[in-house]
């Protein structure tokens, strides 16, 4: 179990939903903040293709590898994920043509829940369209897309007031504690 | 009239349509690969807010502010605009809390334009996501979203074969050339 | 508070559903499946404009004028609505145009709730294009669209085994059951 | 190939696009209005099954199953299909039940088009979940999606001023021909 955590900072509702979810489950927790990370350069046409990018994304992606439940956890800035976690996904671009990995062989074993906390317009319509992406990225590599949580929140612990997505969270963290278990 | 290109390459299907659009046209082209942009980190919480960040971004943001029109062109990155254009974006959450200007007014002058080259799956369908992220963006700060392209591409060049995109592009090229001589 | 009901059998688990939603509320439920409506036949760009059509739609339009919060449940057919309640929306154009009424500011008053049963592929993303076009529709209107509740099931008494619909149906329940008795 | 029209009325500009794309183009034309069918009654789950329904439904059905290119327009009503062409979908449910003919081998042999055209909000964006659904119904049954036209106009005639949409059509009627002359 891993949770990437794509918020710019810490303490918000992001996270909050994140330590409700996990609450006693073992899992890795990344926050993509700490972790610098270069937008991808594209190699795929050129004639070296991708080289050795010096940064902290392969590490990243080598302990993202190794877990068969993800959860993607994103503040919704402007309708997206926030561009540290797309920076995350645009580098997979290099990691599909690696040839120490069988990335898609890999990706079919996994299985993503999303959070994404959102504020106004109301994030129950107007996150869909990040919902229908990360849709179509699952799908493209598959990977099972299990559930999402759309929160609404804007201020820190406003997430508090927000019953159905702690409802939500709760019941995904039962889950979790259960199949642990097993 | 400016160009703002999330490209993370050159000579790509993305800026072949930009330049198609723009031939003849007087305008600024910025490539957002060619400027240091860090993510935005979020202080709108914090005691301090936001504060001077040293990369290029605030030499491009007031840039992007002196034009009108403005063609936002990307490729589908992972069903989603480039993260590099998406940082772009992020970092205005700064400048609507930036007493310097008065953020809304301007955005409220500005049309957009947007150009997405996508290739796997189909991105008349799979780019409609994106899309719909764009036109919640400028509906958020009252931007008027004119129009857009989607085109199909991969391999550098294949946007030749698109000839409803390469159609389009010329359409928009002829009413830029028209209202810039009035 | 009324329930529009779009299922075109009984006992369905739409049917289901929205008994949970409504158990000890008072409440209208109208079946769409037991009115005699005709699709709509456009009038607006005639010169007699619309005229008075034989059916049991207007009965059922001015019912559904007086009640404030109105639950449309529908079973996903074809990733849409059912045809029956694409009637029941396609006839308000005719009702916009109608002086006995003052439509818009009408609609104003109501709140909408929305229910949709779909089940492959997982309506949690098929459906999404369905509520975003219910989203369109109240936004045009100014009805305010409070939430949703997407389940999935197919044969009848399946929606059992959904427990997150199940729960945010007794949440709509409990807030149903406070505010009339306020 | 067979073009379905659901609008509501004769002579409207959904009408004229399909005219511009299928002028000279050898096809059959059918316009929903003049067929009466019913609404789908779900007898899916009874014991007796679906059985045969009075109406006008099945002949239409099994012209359109004669036909390899399938052009569908419709005005956006409601931000949908219409109603009459949404029953036209809807009752595909019992055919595909229907023993008398392979349902899912003859759609994969099938091509669509659509048409849509709508007014305000903008059809460029109000109409995208409308193609979406389109896109799961041919998903769905394996027909492919080939391509659609979003055209904006209200009052008659009016889509005269749509200069892409009429170039769309152009080139689809283009096409249309070349190949109808192989």
């Amino acid at each position: 179990m891993m949770a990437l955590l794509g918020s710019s900072r810490r303490n918000g509702n992001t996270e909050y939903l994140v330590n409700e979810v996990l609450e006693g489950v073992d899992h890795k927790e990344v926050y993509l903040l700490d972790h610098h990370m270069n937008p991808i350069i594209d190699e795929r046409h050129t004639e070296q293709g991708f080289g050795y990018i010096n940064d902290d994304y392969e590490e990243l992606f080598f302990e993202f590898m190794k877990h068969d439940t993800i959860i993607f956890a994103t503040p919704s800035y402007w309708f997206g994920m926030s561009a540290q976690m797309k920076i995350f996904f645009d580098r997979w671009s290099q990691y599909m043509r690696d040839d120490r990995i069988d990335f898609k062989e890999e990706m079919r074993k996994k299985q993503a829940y999303v959070i994404v906390i959102g504020n106004k317009p109301d994030p129950k319509i107007a996150a869909l369209p990040l919902i229908q992406q990360f849709h179509y990225i699952f799908d493209y590599v598959g990977m099972e897309f299990k559930d999402y949580i759309i929160g609404q929140a804007n201020k820190p612990q406003e997430i508090l007031n927000d019953s159905h997505a702690l409802t939500k969270a709760a019941f995904w963290n039962n889950q979790f504690k259960q199949s642990s278990h097993r």
